[in-house]
């Protein structure tokens, strides 16, 4: 169940907690974990799982509420592990009063940014905005006067290498957990990526696998499609390979021109961005190899 | 997970159940629930959960499959009792490998008749139509051509009671479970509704609440809506009051006359229809005073 | 055909006009139009009509440019005034280079108005936003720091008929052509409305006609709908009856609360309104009685 | 202006006709046809056009009626051939009283073929399906039915030849305007697909240009996409290269397998070739290079 903010505030004082985990399928998983987290004094208030046939491995998402008092996370963490280690688990718990900190990288084209400004702002998306990362200056203005940090970094071939640098130092310092490519134009190297597995989301303006690559709408345009698509996916060292989160689509038609293009997916990338953050933050994304299992 | 009928087959050794619950909401319920059934053998493939924060009571639909031997729905009964008792549950417990039998009631559209038929047939919803009952004759050779018996009951005020005591009597000896009102334009009793609660479903011509009633895509047009809608509905005393289930829309425009929404109309009303009865051959839906739980 | 910014640019030497009439219907309305253009020296780029059979009535749009040279809005008005004259003609022409000069109200909500001023910005939008009227300060700066002036105009029972004449005064001597409500959630008088029609568009926030009125959300959470919807329509003084425009939709589930819903339906309101205006602005609507005519 | 069937019928005593033209964009065709028009006594129902900027192309649609009495497809196409003349154009005149005649082809999937024969009978869409070909034998039943001939004809390498010379002989002797690929597995050899430019329309179930060629649902699978479609397209020698007329899509989850999405994708199949269909019929689409322009 999405709880609002204003029920959740009243709830507080109790610990609330996101439980993900995939391990190997067997028999008696979510019967264990169900009993550990009923001993342990938490209520179930959410559950999904998913077993992947031909993988082999089941995957699950448990958000549980402290139904006596506040346990904190490190407790949690030390209570849960034997189960996880019981049945070789890849786990990891959120407390759901900790909004993940995030890093917004952006180029020109600033709608999926503004967007997610806002979105932030009003609580409809719930993540800390910790600064943005831009290799051009347009967006600072927009940025500043939300109060936060624009660092301006642009990127050229030889400086590359010491602009990703600065990145991991800026994502260390900062505790980074999501980096965002909101319109980010530039190609981060393999190397970068694959520090940051699961990470890192992109938007790709085009319904991959269609258009791959760069140009998409003018590719769109050249072919005739009847609609376009934006694509969210978790960044790996392979380009527009990565994980798919979401993809959106919209109509156009015969008359519509590169820049009108341009126009309606501006719509249909922010739309499908914001979905992919929400689903991010409210921790219903685990990868499975190359794809995702999205809990809704 | 939906399991897909190739890999169903193999399985069949296995018995496949679904549990719907639904009781007051208090600790312990999932835990006790997985615990029973993996005491008992069962290993649970899907799993959805849902707290009614309101209404303060629990809604849980689990799939499970026999990890060793097959298990009768008896055995199964049986078993599960002393847990149910003691959450004070309303639940029901389905065999996968039984498909629910089904009456369809239609008038002269047969738009929506036809869809059933065929997606029945070739297996893509999981139901066996065990007659169709209408107040004309004109479905009778399309029915009667697919092997279906086709009951003609002609409907004035005079024979309406006449009519449903014919109906309560066909669904008692052929064992029916869910009647589906495929555009039969014909308003049922209250009293008869009352017998079947959450076993009939209808198909309501427009997004309700909008045009409640007769002629809603004549509503629609004189009004000048923009989309038009279908919304499948279990079927209560309260005309186009009962709980909904699915709903979906289409654009339409200026040029379209009352003749062209129904053309379209029909598009909508199909899908959402068939759409209905697969979350109710699979055990997706509970309901929950005049709303429906889906889980999907 | 849509085109695009950039192509315009280059075409500024040349008039670009877009011509909308209605009148009633009879053979020779084409003809006569087009060929009246082409005596002029026009070049029609876009033509859309539309024959309504029941109300016997004509509506065209037509965009044309000046082939050679320019020419000015009011020599064209005075060329076009005898075909008018002799079809009994509604109409008017519209100068493409010169953007509608809009008014945004708005109270709390403010996530129509924060997309309708970087839609304008980035043009996106064609129109210029002359101002802001409010009866909350909330929006101030944001409105401010786009350039924007800002009137806080709060409003109580005493102070409707002053904050009405206060809003006529600013209308005219503003020369404002469309006003839009951008969530402003007062009601204006019958009255104020008469004075502009098809001059005001309103997002209302439920799928008309379902959920007239005040809080369109929580009945639509309490009656347990599958879809909510935004309507964008004119505002007459019948109220949420003025013709409708435009309308959107969005799934959503048992698990939202009237909070999730009313995140949902911000999305869909600011997707539904900035289309209503996008046609506005491209000259698109013709009103129809109570319902319009929309040239896509 | 759609108009509806019944409404068609009072008014068959007069000629209704659907003109489609292309030609190089120069001023004054729009005044000269609707001229042209209105002198040879029609009236103008309704109008579309389009100009393509960069290819210098200008496209229209023209639905007219004879306003006082009957005149016969020859007379029209004689009395308009001047016009055409000077403006070089490609045009074809239709009757809109006389149905495109229409052979399916079908291999074993039926689910379009079915929903085909079902819009046909209704009148949703207005063609006479002339025949069915298929190669093999499990559609028999269901098309004779209907009354309509099912050609058998299996296909090897061998036999390939052979089967599109008795192909081409059909065609010819049965006068079929249109061929529509109504999931038929066999590839047209480019010769074949070279003799009936912009009259085959095939439903690939794929959204290309994603998944060109085979077994897109299962490359759509392993891809972990959250979408599929549909795409429907005018045949030509180049495989999965031709116009696009339309496309559909529809949501697919991560418990979704090939089966799955298989079953999902019969729905936007059926749904976006019908479309297809319908645009086709109601003389929509005119090919623009390896693009179409669709009038809606």
């Amino acid at each position: 169940m999405r709880v609002s903010a204003t029920v959740r505030k009243v709830e507080r004082e109790m610990s609330e907690f996101i439980l993900n985990l995939s391990c190997p399928d067997r028999p008696g998983i979510v019967a264990s974990v169900s009993n550990e987290l009923y001993q342990r004094g938490f209520n179930i208030r959410e559950s999904h799982q998913f077993g992947d046939l031909e993988a082999e491995r089941f995957f699950m998402r448990v958000a549980v509420e402290s139904a006596a008092s506040f346990v904190s996370l490190d407790t949690f963490n030390e209570s849960f592990g034997a189960t996880a280690q019981a049945f070789n688990m890849t786990w990891r718990v959120h407390d759901k009063s900790i909004k993940p900190r995030v890093l917004l990288m952006v180029s020109k084209f600033d709608h999926c940014l503004v967007d997610l400004l806002y979105r932030s702002e009003i609580g409809s998306l719930e993540m800390d905005v910790i600064g943005v990362v831009s290799n051009h200056e347009d967006a600072r203005e927009r940025v500043e006067t939300s109060g936060i940090p624009f660092y301006y970094w642009p990127v050229s071939p030889e400086t590359k290498g010491a602009n990703e640098a600065k990145l991991n130092a800026l994502i260390a310092s900062e505790h980074i957990e999501l980096i965002v490519l909101a319109r980010y134009m530039q190609i981060l190297s393999p190397e970068f990526a694959a520090q940051y597995p699961d990470r890192i989301i992109n938007i790709h303006h085009s319904f991959l696998p269609s258009f791959k690559g760069a140009v998409p709408y003018s590719r769109a345009f050249e072919r005739g499609v009847k609609m376009i698509g934006a694509t969210a996916h978790f960044v790996t060292g392979d380009l527009d390979e990565g994980p798919i989160i979401t993809q959106g689509v919209a109509d156009i038609k015969h008359d519509m021109n590169v820049s009108d293009l341009i126009d309606v997916g501006r719509d249909v990338e922010r739309r499908t961005l914001a979905q992919a953050i929400r689903l991010y933050t409210q921790r219903r994304i685990l990868t499975n190899g190359i794809k995702t299992v999205v809990f809704q």
